[in-house]
């Protein structure tokens, strides 16, 4: 109950932000924005939020933006905003994965922040090129693989690095939807509609949109790094272009083992996403749709179940924790401390300070990791399910 | 899937609010304001966030307000910004419960429009009286009973008044925490120290502070108006001035029957609100930590888990939904609806427009009930737990 | 994993044992004769299944007794099962509850030890002059409360006698079930039809069928004696003629408080029954539908969840449980620990050896209280709730 | 709550039933015990229980057995029991794996009815060679995966064959543990000894003692043969034997797919046996450890739980349920239900009745397909992963 719950809130200058994509009719572009706001460190003050450029002023409109400063092209916003004194300082790329190279290319050129959605792009080829932009571009990456912002999450880290669960053993992974079990695409459903589009999405399906999510996850916890994996991809539906289902085996460097489900044709189930995993000493269960518990069982000991904002919660997760346990937090919250902790490094960024080490965000080399996870699930199935490195 | 995450975000011109308490240390304070931030409809602009000025001075420092907007007291916030041409228009008052009746009086008189936090008074005098005032002005009085924010919880309201539970026989509320199980109050914590306090809560403890908010939400969600009650009010910890427990039978006009209790020393339990309500033809069960499900059961058949934006949500629960289901929402979007329904209210009285329908949030009439609820459990304590008519 | 699963079968000569009651349709005799045989103590050898001697017989014949040894009254098989050589050690009675008094007596006279269902009898008269006659008998007296043979029951239990809840503040108890919710006694349901009949049940309806369930678990659970009570009690189906409803508030000597709450009409509650209690140090909850797990959390610290068979179950809770943690036992085993129980009582009592302290069952004294609690429930609801000291 | 509980008692003549394994200090074999007595079709009158005539008379004194019927082996218990007027109609074997052939082959070649534990054999060829000769025998031969005794396991099955999951395209299983997260059968365990003992358990570890149990159980619900697997196995625990750790991915005939995960340490879990099947109309998920719940989602609509002895529950789980939903039933009552299974065929073969349709259990065909599952696991593990064809 002690929790100061206004520690997060801002102290600095607010970071002028723009934002690529989010228009009209966009889901994840409104996320972000209440991400944004949540914390309070960032103003929106200018988009690229739609194709065109009549459709981004509607959509600039809705959001009360300066007509002036809702562009036509990511292009266009890079050029004009980094000419005014007071242009954005970052901008939030929240379009189709094709679109995140070039458009964070062009930001990271001109030393103007990027916080980009996953996967990093489409294919491995543009992950690869955008990490060299971003090592040599003077301006951060942040890339929102927002699951890795939740209190437990946190806390869950911190023990594997703690050694409380001595040697890891065993990671699974698991993140079932059920959203595409029938062809939504062929019958209007936007969302569905690009996801499952090779040219919007990149080689993956379900690999690139949750596998990748999954996969992240479980190696922030873990700490671990993939050596290889075997991979049964498939698409189940008549008609789609990309995977719905994968079935991954996976061996860590150091001796680690594990195993990937991502499905986005289990009946019943929403977003499923699940992190287990074990240790010589103890294990730990966490589960994205109930994250504000994190079991957590010691060998030979009774199981724990940690609570966000709880007894057993440690400062991993009490510093990203806002409000009393018991009192849940949930999705956007997670979002928006990835919005924060690229808040802080932002602002140091400003006078050249040190960052807070306890800050942490997925960077660009997260990024390129997710990507090669998902290339070497893509070739892994065509290879009939024999190992590749990653 | 379809959800439109962005409707919820601002259309009008945003509302300028105000705040009185919620300075540097203060916990609810920051709730609102990010309550209030959530969906965009406010901009925080003045304050009178602490007793003093120098204090209120430095809070709002921290919040980025013009210094010549931190007043010293809420009565010179109200002259002030009234006077302004691009004053408040509402306020948020977060203080302890003693401070609620002369501030939200002093702005309601001024037309500006309040949102408060509960307990409505700190006693049933005032909060009739505040009434009076509230009855008479032409601004609007919302009242923070965050709870009835949640989307499940508007599912099972609208799940009662379809008929679809039947005629209603039972209404079983609890709401245990364990936070005051040792006399924290005596050891320095400031929100125990008020809270325990009769001078600035008023005559209940537990019963103020916690199970006011059960009942609200039984009431909320049933429909239902009390009759009377009969209370067992104590007061376990040694030293403490107010109730840390009560046990109250309920009976409602109509003759529903029902049960809450209420504790600050259940061992165990962080915030253990949750509402159960049986019918002739069904019943519905809602935890307040696990907010994004509602246990559905019609009589002879199967349960079901009816979850927030997912198949079975109904169209009372979409209203107040941002995500897709498996995301969860949590506390903070239950009082962001809260805001964001005050705002819809808002933004309509500018022009005397009518609100829609659908707007539906906690009023000083609920406040009321909830004050009048409290004074009955103590008088019913007082009087050895016979029946109080309410 | 360690558990000696055998360790329950038997060693000595098993008990012969004869039955009244549970002949054909009848539910609960068949659950006795289960929890009879599944630790292997008794032979079942004789009947009185039902109330006539043609009915007995059949009824015997389909369990393959012996014809001679089918009676036609509990009477007649007291007269001359205590007439033979080969009698019946131990006689379980499996009736409605008006029948408990006059059959116990007939047994406990000739020294049969008796095992007898809940509640003791239909009425505290009854329930008082049963006892005088079990304190004066040589056989014993085991009321089959078979929650108190849960392996996670006598967990809690052990947890409370050595101090780990510290001082108990709050004992709460709830029992909802829907199989009433509509008058399916006068539909053919011949459970519903006997349960409901004042001269075959006695004065309490769901406190006489569940409600003294939960009060029996609680006290067993707590150690606490009942000082008072104040009861609403209700019964919602029309034309029914016992309560189907019961909120009550309860004093404990000591200063310990408590509800307890039994509905039959709740809707979507199975066989509900669960107990909460709050100590000073620690707090505690168990619920009957899954009840291989204990939530224990002491003040401070995380919640634990103590599984049946695993590492953090005590002695007590081992000795009572026969297959390892992870593979569930269930209520037949509960009952059965009642036999078990009662076994090695009564082959003790065969050569007058004392008895293992560790062997603990309900008793004649446990099934006073109950009849009690049930009177005093209706005796309080006559009072429109005022307090009735028990 | 009309569940007629005595069905399952028995109508027919006992059936005289021997044992192989299971003496003093085995876990199984008590196990059996129970299962064999709940429902009261047989009568235990002969064993071969240890491995010495001395063992074996010691362990049958403490079961009441007749000493002339304790045997030094299971040859001389087929031998003389075959050779008595009132010999064992029926065996059960529940030794270490590696026995199983050898006594199971000697009872079915003298007719007697073989109830075994699985897996049927420690290696394949014995399998088949066991299923020759059970094919030829007049005896019955049931394997005790006892998990599919299961109502809701039934309920599951039946849900699949009546076509409401629609076509199969995933069954998801998994079976953690963490008895064997240490290296226990070095210290003096007697179950962890003989289990990780190539010579006792055959050529698999986890994948025979708990894999075979989640593959059948996944097989017996979907009704789907496996076509080809690819397994990555390992044996994490040093100076281990045999596996302790499998991830295996399935191809089913028809184009259905899978995973199953085994692991005997997998910190924090007791005995996590859980299958989930996802098909086009359809989900299913069902866990051991709470085995009185069934999830099942339409694509579309909301989860269900169904319960056992619920509202919900179909005729399949119906028939093997014995009490009222509410009142958990438990694993011994599915092992019973085996038992009884059994019983009801071997009663009927007495006279050459036809079975009951409704009557199921797993056959010698069951228990192949189990070992040539564990035999393509570890060829498939040889392989590096490779796929194998089963």
């Amino acid at each position: 109950m002690a929790i100061e719950a206004s520690k997060s809130e801002h102290r600095a200058a607010k970071i002028r932000l723009g934002m690529v994509g989010g228009g009209q009719g966009a889901f994840i572009g409104a996320v972000h924005r209440m991400a944004a706001r949540l914390d309070d460190h960032y103003d929106l003050v200018a988009g690229a939020l739609s194709s065109t450029a009549e459709k981004s002023l509607a959509s600039g409109r809705d959001l009360g933006l300066d007509p002036e400063r809702c562009y036509g092209s990511f292009q266009e916003m890079a050029d004009k905003e980094s000419a005014r004194p007071d242009g954005i300082e970052a901008v939030s790329i929240v379009t189709p994965n094709h679109v995140h190279f070039a458009a964070a290319k062009a930001f990271l050129e001109k030393g103007i922040h990027v916080i980009c959605d996953k996967p990093l792009t489409s294919n491995l080829e543009d992950a690869k090129a955008l990490k060299a932009v971003a090592d040599k571009a003077k301006a951060l990456f942040i890339l929102t693989h927002n699951y890795t912002g939740y209190p437990m999450v946190r806390h869950a880290r911190e023990l594997v690095r703690s050694g409380e669960l001595g040697d890891i053993r065993l990671v699974q992974m698991e993140y079932p939807q059920d959203w595409l079990a029938e062809p939504v695409e062929q019958t209007g459903s936007k969302q569905a509609a690009w996801r499952t589009d090779p040219a919007q999405s990149g080689v993956g399906g379900s690999t690139g949109d949750i596998g990748t999510h999954a996969y992240n996850l479980g190696s922030f916890i873990s700490g671990l790094e993939l050596d290889e994996l075997a991979a049964d991809v498939h698409t189940f539906v008549e008609g789609r272009r990309l995977d719905d289902n994968a079935h991954v085996m996976l061996r860590f460097k150091g001796g680690a083992k594990g195993m990937l489900w991502c499905s986005q044709v289990a009946t019943g189930n929403e977003n499923g996403l699940k992190v287990r995993i074990y240790g010589t000493k103890a294990g730990i269960e966490w589960t994205q749709a109930d994250p504000n518990y994190l079991w957590f069982t010691r060998l030979g000991e009774p199981k724990q179940l940690i609570t966000r904002g709880g007894a057993g919660a440690n400062s991993a997760a009490a510093r990203v924790t806002r409000i009393p346990s018991g009192h849940p937090e949930g999705y956007l919250e997670a979002f928006a401390t990835i919005y924060s902790e690229a808040a802080a490094a932002i602002q140091a960024a400003r006078t050249g300070a040190a960052v807070d080490p306890a800050v942490v965000y997925p960077t660009v080399d997260d990024g390129v990791k997710g990507v090669a996870f998902v290339t070497a699930c893509i070739e892994s199935g065509k290879k009939n399910g024999g190992w590749v490195k990653v």
